[in-house]
């Protein structure tokens, strides 16, 4: 049916020149132009505050959580909401950052299944809780989570994460947007055979 | 049960200066301070980022949507999310932006029973959509917005805002944010009399 | 949209003498006429069970629940049931009553983030229970209650409440009624100030 | 498990004198004494209230509905809502009125494969919508009732009786009331056979 | 409305002789030939390989579990599908296994509320979150069998009953198969008066 | 977590003959034995009644639907169930029939998304009725799909293909059974590459 996107992607020729500059070094990076760097840019104030939102919780420094186990949070929360953009995406995260060729799949389909610790597992957990009901969340989640050594900024990190790409996921299933063909088959061969 | 939130809301004096001057800017507009600023402050990349976000949406200048009826899709997404901050103070927007007293509290119950036009109705189905099927938004939901006069730019407002309100529900009811006892009662009764 | 109701209300002066004259009572009290009460009244026989049915609950002597705490039930059943009369309508006497000016707003939005006791959240939880899945009631939920000092006859009075106010909620959904205005502002404003 | 209602029955000389005479009244017609008669007589108040509630819907001379109809109605309503005793107790008055030995089962597992006309389809559809999304009620629903011949009284009379019996599911339910084993095979055989 | 199968049913002397001789053999035991064998004897191959399964899993000399038990297994998980044919068919034989007239009725209705063992309780538990959540299945589950005596083998049991049900529900309920008379009143009376 | 089946595979030499020689055969043509194969083998009738209902299905020659579409509602199926064991084993066959290398994981993730055409969603939204409210499916559906050329033996082998794999998800979950490794990649890099 739709396999292209329902909103027009910008020439990047027309962009800013901060979101050019932001765009050409994440294409050097990966190769390719991520869709949702040019399908969000035709509105760049919003462009420039999702990135800046993304950043400040993917690239944190200080957090305990793991870039792998962030992207975890992202598949999994993608995942239920049925978000094909971010599922593909950021499971290719998940392979690359954990070097775990099946663990995306695993987390897509039913991440109670998947190969993680007990600790991601609650993590997991408390995820889909700030997913589904969020109203619904008390106190007795923060024990369950700090049974696992998950102290208050953690928890944050976690409902941040999960709060945040709930918007993504909105955004690009409304708008229709795909992942780039590259992205499928990331992270699922050792490099040495690819 | 929790009237207070779960995370210590950060002194004002120790906030980043740029934090400070817009805090200081909102407090003398509204005579108090609303709490998601101060909650949001204790991360000042998240902070800057979601302020960034919620003005592109809200104060766009460009949209064809009153600032009222993006405060209805604000309270009617948070009502459904059931998170007590957003609705209580959306809900005061509402009523001060459409001088109608009673308007958010019909949205907050049930907006199918509003005292709403028809092309309000459609904008208001459409966000819940988006809000709980974003998966399952396609070429009919589109037309229908269209048939209301409502073209592909407001159409993205109209599912932006839904999904930006969304991750500032969970975040709110994650954190237990309260909301501030002025926004209660602000609108409600006609400047005149109060 | 439909801010009227579907079905006509009666003339006052077409109704049975005992109608007349308990609607009289009850505007003199309140200083208006609740909608629910010419709503019913086209129907006779339904409105004398249903006033009875709800004075034998809510007027109840002997109940040890407070009246502020029976409308508490009220108001977190018909936000469940999204009821706007009710919920409009209860919550005015839910602020009146408890001279608590946001409970209301609190209950209706999410009553697990509201400013009431761990008591009280019992009592709500178990309503709620009884609202959406009365099948699954058993022996736990019991024990629950009476850890917080409930005894058979108050659960009696939790679950008919709730009960009740489902009837209540479909018919006023079902039939479009509207709340009076006055109700949207009873109690938020202390005596002296309005 | 539970065989046994979870509060006791009083004992029938106990009771109010008008309560004794319409027991009497039904353990003369029906043979015995139907559960719900005594389980809500511990609470004469109620009792009246219940009865009269009852009575004013379901033997409703004007009604075009017929008995069987409004039978139909409960059944379908209280099989959502699982409720023991009353698809039970009514699914053998639909069994009796409709002399349809096996209506009720069918009715009881899945409305939408009974042996019905499209009329009854349509009631039984609106009775469903009321039982469990009252709130979106609309006008399409009234229409599709009309395109049937119902009329807006007779969209009430289902209204109403969906309505009472959610009241009357979640009391027994909670209650624990065991339907009387009489009520299983009422109906069932022609009674020139039993 | 639809009384009558979608699919018809095909000559049984047009079936092969495997299909004709199981066919004579059940209608001499039952007296009648149940619609499923004939309503999925137009496929030959399906319908060896469903009554081959069906065997194993309720003819199993080994298993723990009784014949009605089994059978009330398949009432549980087919009431809980809506399925007419399975409701009807299944709940005779579970009045049958058990001589207890009204226990299929109990289970069809609300299980939890119906005259059975704990141990029966914890089955059909077990069997409802196979039936609607399997993708949650763990560890837990397993012990809260065990702890009522049931090995791996009868949780195996329990399990493979309700996924088998569950493909004959859904065969049924699409194809609109319609239960025989004869299984309404089956069970129901003791033989002796019959 | 789990990532071993929680009921032993049997060991290859102990099985039946014809098992061991089915399972020879798909070894030699697979490359592995796909872990089903073994997990249903410690009970043999069982095995052979879920692999000839298999095979009815999923080899039937007549059938107008395609190998690539009957593995398409299959991955659809078993998407919606959550059961890792077939979405990732039956996305192999899809990519490998349909020489699709993306296809699968769309289709896991959001099939209305998918790169499939008009007739294929249709078939697909058929299927996801069956799979989750085979309850109501009625002539609107099969219409719906006559408009797209389905014949009613097509849409038997939808519904049947879906109800079948709805058993095998629930047994496979319950069981814990995971997918080999072998089938994360199978059908993603072109023969001449890998």
């Amino acid at each position: 049916m739709a396999a292209t996107a329902r909103y027009p992607l910008p020439d990047l020729k027309s962009l800013p020149e901060d979101i050019q500059a932001r765009i050409a070094q994440v294409q050097e990076k990966a190769g390719f132009i991520p869709n949702v760097f040019l399908a969000f840019a035709r509105r760049p104030a919003e462009w420039r505050a999702f990135f800046a939102y993304h950043d400040a919780l993917m690239e944190r420094e200080e957090s305990s959580l793991s870039k792998a186990e962030r992207e975890m949070i992202v598949t999994v929360t993608s995942a239920h909401n049925e978000c094909l953009y971010c599922v593909v995406a950021h499971g290719a995260l998940v392979r690359i950052y954990d070097k775990a060729p099946m663990l995306a799949d695993q987390l897509a389909v039913n991440y109670r299944k998947a190969n993680i610790s007990a600790r991601q597992r609650a993590m997991l957990d408390f995820a889909m809780k700030v997913c589904t009901r969020s109203q619904e969340v008390d106190d007795a989640d923060f024990e369950a989570l700090q049974a696992h050594g998950f102290d208050d900024e953690d928890i944050w990190d976690i409902a941040a994460i999960t709060a945040f790409f709930g918007l993504s996921n909105r955004m690009a299933s409304f708008a229709g947007m795909q992942p780039n063909e590259e992205f499928y088959l990331m992270g699922r061969i050792p490099r040495s055979k690819a």
